[in-house]
């Protein structure tokens, strides 16, 4: 692995937890890319920390690569490393304790934002082509808003999750990060085995108003003014709508409660899916990972019942709402990239995590594939703007990205 | 857990790796139903055992249900105990080499199928009123149309995996046993968070000729026969075609190519998720298990590629043939339930696996939800017709086959 032109070393990026290079398997049309994988992605050969030393010591070394890092190097591309992750995927922060703050090339006294904290920044660097990363409730997304880059969610269930470690299962999926569409739209094309079209036809853009109104004044503003982009691409399909609006008779859907469902449903499928190793093994965990863990541990789990009615309701209510060539357009994240040390020990205080999770729990809830675009700055600090599409429609919202930014 | 009039104990049954009671959290639609649990599927302060010792010996005591079972305590039914798997669900035999093979009441000399065992035999014999499964290729199905019973797998990624140990997370499911209809129905609508109609209209009937043409001449002839009710449930619906019809130029859609393509998938995910833990700990299983992860273990991955893009392509012809109120009939499986010990060590030699996958792969590649109805059989022995909806139409093919039976 060399630097790049943007003379960031890859030990300045802290991006990386190991750098090594896994030749291609066979040429395809990722020829000459490479690749950076977030450490809670098995590589063959090697042991998947999942950013947390007790949790490297007490797993095996992975014997198999995890399906999505086979289907790249089937396709020509490079491996390069193994990237940082906030503990376990459990964090937007992209602070971890014992691996450092990947560094955001754009804004460097700010975090890149988490989980895939080091893909991101291997990405924003300059250090590697296009990286893997997993986004459960926006860990793709929010880093990509961040750091100022592309960065895919895919539909729930299409890219296989074998061989990566679970966070929350009826979340979770493996996305991408790249410098520019056409990159991203190659990689997309190989893990979700589809084509994209080089041009689509669009229905209806659902700009959602409640969305843009949750944002911090500037960013609001950076973002209303890049909407243009998409306009012209598309013109005379945008239209003004709310996500509040979408609720029936005494169901509300305001924004807020995206959030509490999602993290309802997503703490009880993470006790399950960590709980045990975390009771067994007691591992040392950073001050920010321990008290995540104290909440999911200590939460009623009676209230993800709940929580999984309105999941589903909420979901059957936005698939009848998006049509087939529709397109949702929204803030990434209702604010640029924290600064480094401001987000506080407890995700529960504060607005940072309720405020991002109100809008990343959108495409989440819904299964829906999103892509964000680093279209718009508030004073040099990236923020991106998204586009979702529905479910299974994830050629076709690269398709319609890639006419925007072209 | 007291014994039915059926007069079958519980040790008779071999059904059980342990018996206990969960009560119910709060009372709900399930008020007064007993269920049984795979042991493959977390209970909060049991080892999960997945049907190997050593499996169990090298694991933590679970500290949390999996989110499927505290939403059946959560709707009033109580737990009654762990059922035997075939060993790490990699099987649809029904014979494990440690816990022994548990008794199809229908057919005591013949297996209950797998790898969903112990929790289809605990429902055929009365034990329990229902009982939670996992379905990958057939897990829930076959057992459920060995032993004469109702089976369903949801759509793919409704109902919550977390807690429950994975095998191939592409196609892994949560399904469930019961003996009839309605408890089926009311199980599904708590597991799935929707609300099941009393009737609804049906579109088309696809009757799946290739699939009928497949089965033994006596299994053919019996379930043909029990198309009737089908037929009388929603008169003028039903239409004769074949998937193979589907194929579009140089793409064959032959049955044995979902079997293929199933296949493929499966073992390059299957040795994502279990690969570290058996080359690691070299745990003692079963001679068939054995053999079985010996050719996962050696499969050549690059060929998992190419079938994840014909899965995709074969999901997107499902999706776009199936309309979402049109059903697909079939066989559950090409032929009743084996003599036990008559499947050979070999997965790979015989035409078992490949011909009863050939059908199961169907709703495993098209996501789709699949109830097997327990309408027909050969001389007593049981075997089921199933019935097929478009993706996420969970709710209406419930309501459909009520109204098959009903």
């Amino acid at each position: 692995m060399t630097e790049t032109n943007m003379g960031i070393t890859i030990e300045q990026s802290g991006a990386f937890v190991e750098t090594f290079t896994i030749e291609p398997k066979r040429p395809g049309i990722l020829d000459g890319l490479s690749f950076a994988v977030k450490d809670l992605i098995d590589l063959a050969g090697y042991k998947t920390g999942c950013g947390n030393p007790h949790w490297r010591d007490t797993h095996p070394i992975a014997v198999a690569n995890a399906v999505s890092v086979d289907q790249l190097l089937n396709a020509g591309a490079r491996c390069a490393g193994k990237t940082v992750t906030d503990e376990l995927a459990f964090s937007l922060n992209g602070e971890n304790f014992f691996y450092g703050a990947p560094l955001n090339p754009r804004a460097p006294d700010r975090v890149t934002g988490g989980s895939s904290c080091g893909s991101a920044s291997s990405v924003a660097c300059g250090l590697v082509d296009f990286a893997l990363g997993t986004d459960t409730g926006g860990s793709v997304r929010v880093p990509a808003s961040n750091c100022g880059i592309f960065g895919m969610r895919p539909s729930y269930g299409v890219i296989s999750v074998a061989g990566v470690n679970p966070l929350g299962p009826t979340f979770d999926t493996v996305g991408c990060f790249a410098r520019d569409m056409d990159v991203l739209s190659r990689v997309g094309a190989v893990l979700l085995a589809c084509e994209v079209p080089a041009t689509v036809n669009v229905g209806t853009i659902h700009l959602l108003e409640d969305a843009f109104a949750l944002c911090d004044p500037d960013e609001r503003e950076a973002l209303t003014s890049v909407v243009e982009p998409v306009r012209t691409a598309f013109p005379g399909t945008i239209k003004e709508m709310s996500l509040s609006d979408l609720g029936q008779a005494g169901a509300s859907t305001e924004l807020r409660k995206w959030y509490t469902t999602y993290s309802r449903v997503q703490w009880a499928e993470i006790w399950s899916c960590l709980g045990s190793w975390i009771e067994d093994t007691k591992p040392e965990f950073g001050p920010r990972t321990a008290v995540s863990f104290d909440h999911v541990r200590s939460f009623d789990r009676g209230e993800a019942i709940g929580a999984i009615r309105v999941r589903e309701a909420y979901f059957r209510l936005l698939k009848r709402f998006l049509g087939p060539h529709d397109l949702i357009c929204m803030p990434t994240a209702p604010s640029v990239a924290p600064l480094k040390g401001s987000l506080g020990i407890d995700r529960t205080l504060g607005d940072y995590y309720p405020r991002t999770l109100s809008l990343t729990a959108i495409a989440g809830i819904g299964r829906l594939p999103q892509i964000t675009l680093p279209l718009a700055d508030v004073n040099g600090v990236p923020i991106g703007l998204s586009l979702l599409a529905a479910q299974g429609m994830d050629a076709f919202l690269l398709a319609a990205a890639g006419m925007v930014v072209s």
